[in-house]
């Protein structure tokens, strides 16, 4: 299961929990919303597996992970950037720094991740199995979740 | 010339006059930063226009036209926009709505816009000659823009 | 196995074979050189999972199945389609009618395919798992193909 | 007029003549039909102007070159592909070279073109303003076109 350091779910009103998401494949799109690689690439990316593979034991999330520009991307921006790009999974805030506020995000930094997008593909068991900084093609992306969810869980 | 009713220029040291611009073809894309269409078409537009055609007795500016989540689109949130979306020629802000603030602003409404994006486009002498919601192709406009160029100001 | 109804194969100097093909998840591209959505969204594709999937127990196959202007779309006019379109799987010249020359090939025939692209995909067994007219989203073949390639050979 | 040396034009009844094309802007697109780039880019392109721009004192022409695989590319196979890729505009088929057969064809010599797709633009009075390799984007043959069209004939 996905070690996320959240400090809120959007589009979701349970707690996104080990519970609920073991037996599935998990993707998570780690993005800022004023990232234009996340918004031309993986956002729409994101959206299309998220309606394509709903009954495939395959669970989309969001993280959104600001590490400049930290006003422009405040909660209330996020959503209505949301809204605006039609993102209907459940996304999490990546908790602040508590060192050194206006910073990488704590999620960001746990996975040392490059910069966005960033995509965390999880087996049904909960490991980690792709971490890949930039956007990744679809029919490699395809074959990837063909593969995970065909395997059984331990 | 084009009456916009700005309430601050950004990406430009000078006010954005009627001298200036008398003799030029100028083209104002009406957007707004979390407008899908706007990020995916107009704004790369705009851009490859204010660099191809720099020399041209074109000048390209960009409005931006807030008529629905004012909180998450205000100035700081549009710098950064702009910065990470290298948007580099000038961009007024539309003045807000007097009478009912947090609706459409001012040259939104003195134009009667449907939306963002919105092209408007003046000749040589000022005169409004295309008022587009949605947008343009790049044939249909190119050709628009070497006719305009071509003609002589009156 | 497919049961392809083929005169001649280019790009292979063997036999595509049963024994050969036993234990691979087969592909075959079914197209027409003069089709215009096999030339722009089929054969690139075709030509993308052949490099990316090699070593993954994934054999693509094309099939010409020419069904209609049979005079130009002769062996020497393909080979020279292949050539400038860097085809480099094996392709398969579908079998011309014996009844009706000039009309729809064999393969084309038996398995009553309404046109090109066709996409047959066969398990690691042999048997048709998938036939599809029209073209194949790259997100959803990957899936198919990553599924197809986590099963066992029965 | 462009001086193009042609065995055959097909799409037209007329003979495309210096008389018929004067006071016209003429655009010539210089294509093999198996050339990738040309299907890929300058027929689509051709075919966008022919329709857009029919009334815009505006003459769109193909000029079949056949440089290369000449057997796979006769006129049988260009009307094939004319069809298929829905190719209105006349297309006239380049000299066949008199003394080196099977080689570069007689206006893709005169003009030494470095290969397809090359456009050659005319202005009204006959002038060859722009002679160019490879696809030439939108925005900027829009640009040409607005500009040549704007010319008065001299």
């Amino acid at each position: 299961m996905p070690k996320l350091l959240v400090s809120k779910w959007l589009n979701t009103h349970d707690e996104i929990s080990v519970a609920k998401l073991r037996g599935n494949v998990v993707l998570v799109y780690v993005f800022q919303m004023l990232c234009p690689a996340c918004i031309l690439h993986s956002i729409p990316q994101a959206n299309k597996i998220h309606q394509m593979f709903a009954p495939q034991k395959l669970q989309v999330l969001g993280l959104h992970s600001v590490f400049e520009h930290h006003d422009a991307m405040k909660e209330h921006s996020l959503r209505a950037f949301m809204h605006e790009f039609k993102v209907k999974f459940p996304v999490g805030i990546d908790k602040e720094s508590i060192r050194r506020k206006g910073t990488i995000p704590q999620t960001m930094e746990k996975y040392a991740m490059q910069g966005t997008p960033t995509l965390l593909i999880y087996d049904k068991n909960g490991e980690l199995k792709f971490q890949e900084f930039g956007h990744m093609d679809d029919l490699e992306l395809g074959f990837i979740l063909g593969t995970l969810i065909s395997e059984a869980v331990s």
